[in-house]
């Protein structure tokens, strides 16, 4: 076990599911959250900030890396490679900072076997079939690409049973305040209580 | 596996802690949760009414309850018998309502037996040293009492590592929020969630 104070968060969702509002809303009321910034081998877009966005690396840089053990997870995906640095994770949980991944269920499972005390929240949309009606009304994608969007989150949704927790977002502030109890129960677990507060332990054990 | 879909809490604290008040609290923000009310041989009280601070029984019924396996827990308490019945936290499990058990850490033991599947708490005072101190300002007890109420809280405190949660009881609101935290994060537990909600499992395994 390595010695740190924090939790390590998996978020998964179904793309449409509304996970990136929920985690922006999350990380604004609840301070002590951070989310971790991915490496890739992908080109930085207009706007994108090294180390904010995204920690922009060498494909060789990356191949090194992936043979040091560096990442906790990583994919490819289209020709590039994104990953998950275990360092700056690890920095950050010493520092009694929660850490949220946003990855998907493959990156999850490897992430899993790697640190099987983390906690893993899937967030969910009310059904496949109002996740179909939400991308229809949008209007923003043809047919074939609503079909393929489809294909991906059955996938995503079939993985759900993997999770620790799933928050269905029917509505949007009855999701946000299930994710902010779950942080909150999560740091009053007897474990992370006995890691973060030996003092108080002590003095509970040591009669007054 | 008993089918159920509430979940079965247990809640322990050295005497002197705010147990009571911060159950009552708990109540009156939560309406699904609600108190087990404990089989008991003792004589009422004037002013207790049978079937909702204790049901009052004879010792003969109880002790042939005990024979029945009725009881999740019990404990004899000064030639008195106290024991919480099975089937009435049951019934109220079936209904979704999630169930709280005042116990102390021994009769914790025995319900994590039978039901491995309950959710412990620890409520803590800030620490044995803090606790005195709140016993001897209160001016109520002699010496000799508080003694006495220091050894019990020691053994109870002792055993706080047993409970998935430790709710230090610092600043009551703090305490509070901790305790309606836990009981929306277990909701939000996968297997809760399946087991409640068959229907939006359903809604994300078939393709709309």
């Amino acid at each position: 076990m390595t010695a740190h104070c924090g939790t390590l968060y998996v978020i998964s969702a179904p793309s449409g599911a509304g996970k990136t509002s929920l985690v922006a809303a999350l990380l604004e009321r609840d301070p002590r959250l951070r989310v971790s910034v991915s490496h890739t081998t992908r080109a930085s877009r207009p706007g994108e900030v090294d180390g904010t966005n995204y920690h922009f690396v060498s494909q060789d840089v990356f191949v090194e890396m992936i043979g040091q053990g560096a990442f906790l997870e990583h994919a490819e995906v289209f020709g590039n490679y994104y990953g998950t640095s275990q360092l700056w994770v690890n920095e950050q949980l010493a520092l009694d900072r929660d850490v949220i991944l946003e990855i998907d269920w493959q990156g999850a499972q490897q992430v899993r076997r790697l640190r099987p005390d983390c906690v893993s929240i899937f967030i969910a949309p009310p059904s496949l079939a109002e996740l179909r009606l939400r991308l229809e009304r949008r209007g923003q994608d043809n047919a074939d690409v609503i079909d393929r969007r489809m294909r991906e989150a059955t996938a995503e949704c079939s993985h759900h049973g993997e999770y620790d927790y799933l928050v269905l977002n029917d509505h949007f502030e009855d999701a946000l305040a299930d994710l902010l109890a779950i942080a909150r129960a999560e740091r009053a677990r007897t474990e992370s209580q006995q890691v973060r507060h030996p003092e108080l332990i002590r003095g509970l054990l040591s009669p007054g």
